[in-house]
């Protein structure tokens, strides 16, 4: 049995979704590792992680769309407001999604399903360096 | 220390829960694991996990509507309708719920809570085959 | 490879969080496991873990605000309202947060963001007696 840690940065470019798939697949195959478990935890809590469908972008939009309406820039309710208007939302559309993931790996593969990809969902105006603990163990 | 991987599949009927603690309390004590980690994986973008009570069915009645509420059918802000209007709504309450699950094993079980149990939770209309890959690390 | 596994028990005293990274970094820290991956799990259905900013309190109130008013007490179509009016929203809150965390272990601490804290997160009125089961596989 053995582990494999790395840390990945991601550049985001405002809210929406970023496929990282990629990047994993790469990182499980790279690992040799046949059979295991990688997890991944992202070290923000402005940001978050979801998987969701790869299909049809307008997905994406629309799940975009929906926690923009759930948790709005500019509630007058909010309290924090120092770090800007886009702050206290993106906290809350991020305790409503992932900060890890834990998903198996099976014959060296991420066994998604076929309309799945993991993705880094921004909640942030700005663009931003976010990072992504990945641990894989297995054998 | 060793693993054992399974892909159950369950049926579903619509929009609601199938209690799936049973198949993997059995799935547990097969592996003669008695220290681990069990991890749950969906592989579908609208099905997700859930752990609630088990107790008054009531509980996942007021769930059940709490989520058709939240993100109903027929939302005329979905821009992603080909595959029906249950498919968007799907896909959000999805988001809203989990993925995975990563619950410890002790002693050769779930040291669930004594209302707890763990159910897959249906967002499409229709029935659905759904794959759960069930993963355990632990000796 | 080795595991460690531990059940803490937290009081909490009605709505609201509890940070609790400080005994799990006590936890990994005396386990002597300098890689691993460290699973939590809640093992009630009325409460439940976040990840959350620690700097401004304000964010933590405004996070409780939002939660309050997305699931709010007294909502006439709950139907399970027999153990109180603080009790289907409870379960509800705890829906759309996690039952469970993993978060990997590196260098014998957990890799947390700067601003990252572990949360309990109460959702009933009264204050309860919570327990979490800690694991934690690595070597």
């Amino acid at each position: 049995m053995r582990q494999v840690l790395e840390t990945f940065s991601f550049r985001t470019r405002g809210p929406g979704f970023t496929d990282i798939t990629p990047e994993l697949a790469r990182f499980v195959a790279a690992s040799g590792i046949g059979r295991g478990l990688l997890t991944l935890f992202v070290r923000h809590t402005s940001a978050s992680l979801l998987v969701q469908e790869n299909a049809d972008p307008k997905v994406l939009d629309d799940l975009q769309g929906f926690f923009t309406r759930l948790a709005p820039e500019g509630d007058p309710r909010y309290t924090h407001v120092e770090e800007g208007p886009d702050d206290m939302p993106s906290h809350i559309r991020a305790a409503l999604t992932q900060t890890q993931l834990g998903i198996p790996v099976d014959a060296g593969r991420l066994p998604l399903g076929t309309w799945q990809a993991i993705y880094l969902f921004e909640h942030r105006t700005g663009g931003r360096h976010r990072e992504i603990v990945a641990h894989l163990i297995g054998e």
